[in-house]
């Protein structure tokens, strides 16, 4: 009855736009090139797939090129840090950086591994297109930067997922608060949302818009399968239906973010 | 009330012979060894697993002779193309072609990837029992010749799936209708069709046969799992149980097989 | 109406055992570092997830022991044999036998393997708390010994599965009848178990205990699921939303353990 209010009006164009960017997906279905850990490779697939993009997943140095020349978007996720992933991630990133193609870091776990933590130092350097991860990860590769100042000063977007989810380019912040507490009871849960960023940013120009999009529609995915299973395994089978079945309606009627 | 027509007649035959091959999986247990890549490892053991057969999936070039010589069949994947895995086929190769049992190629993904491409011809020309791929895999190794060419050609069966599937050894040709859109969105789906062909050619000297039969009852889960579950993550899940479940009156009433 | 049984306490105790580690796994959130095989990576994630733990699964031996320090046990599964996955095991095991923490063998399949045999037989040297292995691979491993003479020769426990499980110490004894036969027909249920040892041993000091109970649990969140699901696809999902919702009343009712 009341005349929309600055939050609520924002909320509908960000939930118009996370519609879509669903309908992008499903309709371009990019090329989503993805240099991940074994553990995460099969859901990580299985998440693109729902949404509509195409996963690869090559990680053999001598044909990584190959794929990243052919692919609409990169995802460098460190959950094994080896010398091959290494070999990998540097022919793919050469590839993309030429190209201009969009790239997203997932520094996973570099809190438990210092060397770990210094290669994501030295890619975050090396301008990807976002960054996503949880608090502790953050904390140790922004020392102790707030998340605008990382985003500036490393002219990227820094997406921290957790019970809420922030996301900044430096100027602009959305905060998301769809998501369900057993994202974080399935294995490769996060792993798996860098992957729909990369999709996302292939669809969308504008890499702000891209990320908020893409993390409102996993987290919406999260509340749906939430409420229709109450059970770790079942969890991670309804994620996937929901993304796959996701509509403008429900995006619009579930969408809890702000910016 | 007519007198079966020709295209009747081999339809129930084919259906009938699909039949036997599940009894004979269930029964003989057949051991499959797996190069394949790691995305679609867990998904293809349970397809075999589901089926009856006994997979095992180590590529580790020290042990993979011992793995391919206690095996009744082999699948080649090239999901991933690296020195490991190329040290691995070699040995399970050796092994397997010196002992003539039935190995299976799947050159996942030629048309993206030039050395890949040329490994999966070197490997085409080591006389594989059968070849399963899609079209744009199919042009890329067959170089413009016809299936019935190549397969004539190679000595081999070659499997072209996907809307609908042929099979052919040169000689014999045969079409297949089953199958679900679903399947194309589920990772590893082709991957673990191939190995479930591995398992057919273990229990079924005539290849042309073997391979006929394992993609109807790949393609009929297909179809029962599309039929329960029209979404991502649990179609999945559902051509698992279908294969589990197979009997003999769902296969005959569902097969879509002509020759 | 009877005064209960020898047997009958013993089952009620180690029910109530049981039903207290699970407790306790949910509210300490061990860390357990899994050095196992691709194949069996997510669904062993997936388990410990659901018990409560927090898994760990590089292997990559540049931070290997990064994650061995600041995990509370570590699983070392030999699904697949390869050098790189010595080197981690050599590192993370340095690691943890120097801080005396908990470690589980699992020398999956060194039936199929003789390298790899020869490989488990060096590292049951190393005082493992518990190796848990199947039938046959036990025979390869203790050269025709009895379990209870093989875990008092190794200062270790013995936890053979199977139809039925045996744990011994060397001078205590348990069995455990719970369990479904779809355990065996979905990929990676074995190491998955082995991991939940791992799980348990972190928060148990009684070793022996700690085995029978992960076991037991194990067990029962099979027969739930098997009750639930009566083919392999499904029943896969439904033994984590067993482990994910099992209580002291189900764990009590549902126990066949005796010592």
């Amino acid at each position: 009855m009341h005349a929309p209010n600055g939050d609520h009006s924002d909320r509908a164009h960000l939930a118009d736009h996370a519609a879509d960017l669903v309908e992008r997906l499903r309709a371009r279905r990019p090329r989503v090139h993805c240099i991940t850990n074994a553990v995460a490779q099969s859901f990580t697939a299985n998440v693109l797939l729902a949404a509509g993009a195409i996963p690869s997943m090559t990680i053999s140095p001598e044909e990584v090129a190959a794929f990243a020349a052919r692919a609409d978007a990169l995802l460098v996720n460190l959950g094994t840090f080896d010398a091959e992933r290494r070999d990998a991630t540097e022919a793919a990133l050469t590839q993309v950086v030429n190209e201009r193609k969009p790239w997203v870091l997932d520094p996973v776990l570099i809190d438990r591994s210092p060397p770990r933590a210094a290669y994501a130092r030295e890619l975050s350097a090396r301008r990807p297109s976002a960054v996503r991860l949880n608090e502790a990860e953050f904390i140790t590769l922004a020392d102790a930067a707030p998340p605008e100042t990382f985003a500036m000063r490393h002219n990227t977007v820094a997406a921290l997922t957790g019970a809420s989810d922030v996301v900044t380019d430096g100027t602009r912040i959305a905060r998301i608060g769809n998501g369900h507490p057993l994202m974080g009871r399935v294995t490769a849960m996060g792993c798996a949302a860098s992957a729909l960023v990369a999709a996302a940013l292939a669809v969308e120009s504008d890499s702000f818009k891209a990320v908020v999009a893409a993390l409102l529609i996993f987290g919406i995915a999260g509340d749906i399968a939430g409420d229709a299973a109450k059970r770790q395994g079942s969890f991670g089978v309804h994620i996937l239906d929901a993304l796959f079945n996701l509509d403008r309606a429900t995006i619009v009627a579930r969408a809890k973010v702000t910016s």
